[in-house]
């Protein structure tokens, strides 16, 4: 059984992590403060760092949280509609861009985090990442079942940074604004062209 | 003919976009201060406001020059094999992920800038941007004659967010870091794709 201790501090430490998503949901990176998290969870500023060992630390373990969610969409995804390995691929593309769309700024928080300079991302960090590729590795290797696990990760890896890129530079309101719908539809189409593309 | 005063005003203003250039290509956006340009150029620090509005027209204009030395490197990358749309798309995708090699800070400088928030982006820049889609544009015009200019564009858009992402987490040294031959041939059999896949 846990001490009341080590419960309390478990509890805070649920507390901090929450906060900073809130905070980060709210107003990005950028406004993420230690001193307003303490004073929101109720301990004093320099307490924070009994609970996380630094900043980069809080904001991987919000980020743990974020990529949890975007599992669980891209697993509904993957279920709800036909097997084929195109269409999954194109449903999966989809909701990566709705999830972006609908948790904006927890999204941008994993791609523009940097570690302090010098200090390596922890293991658990980089698997929690590199989890989520088996969502794209699935349907690629029902769809090309001659390719190597090799050849497979880096179709996977391509695919991604493409979708990617069509869905950063699709809600940057910058170089190029696309109204949502707009967006789906030119994913869905770009993936079903790079699929069947890929596949001759 | 200008005054002296004009000139020298005109020779000013040259001098401090080329020392914003090299500190941009040096230490990206986060290290460029008016302070040690004005002194680098030889002149007080208020009278950098009398060569340029602020330091987004002069980060601007700084963008300014490295989209004309991409648009020299893509119409270099047009002319330099055969005429076939599909292989000009993927020359010009290809030297777009060298150019963003060679020049790592000046070309995230044009995707990282952001506006002082409430001031739009002034026109020219604007222009200045939408010029260098007429590389993607025309191959496509030519690979779907029957197309009109607005699907044209859509799919010129997608096309280019699509590479850009690809360029983007590959050169990172983040999630996915890859050599830059191997990103070269996967960005090349990715746009291949695309092209082949959209064509069907």
């Amino acid at each position: 059984m846990m001490s009341k201790a080590l419960e309390r501090r478990e509890k805070l430490r649920e507390d901090l992590i929450l906060a900073a998503e809130r905070s980060i949901s709210a107003g990005g990176l950028a406004g993420l403060k230690t001193r307003e998290l303490a004073r929101e969870i109720g301990c004093a500023n320099g307490a924070v760092y009994n609970l996380v060992a630094d900043v980069d630390e809080l904001i991987l373990l919000v980020g743990s949280r974020t990529l949890a969610l975007l599992d669980a969409a891209l697993s509904e995804a993957e279920s709800a509609g036909p097997a084929s390995p195109t269409e999954m691929l194109v449903r999966i593309a989809v909701a990566y861009c709705d999830f972006a769309a609908e948790n904006l700024e927890l999204w941008r928080a994993l791609f523009e985090h940097r570690m302090t300079p010098g200090k390596p991302i922890p293991e658990w960090a980089i698997s929690d990442q590199m989890n989520l590729f088996r969502h794209i590795y699935r349907p690629l290797a029902t769809l090309f079942p001659k390719r190597s696990p090799d050849e497979l990760g880096v179709t996977a890896r391509s695919l991604f940074s493409a979708v990617h890129g069509m869905v950063l530079l699709g809600l940057e309101q910058k170089l190029i604004a696309v109204p949502i719908d707009a967006l789906r539809r030119e994913i869905a189409a770009i993936v079903k062209a790079m699929a069947e593309g890929l596949a001759r």
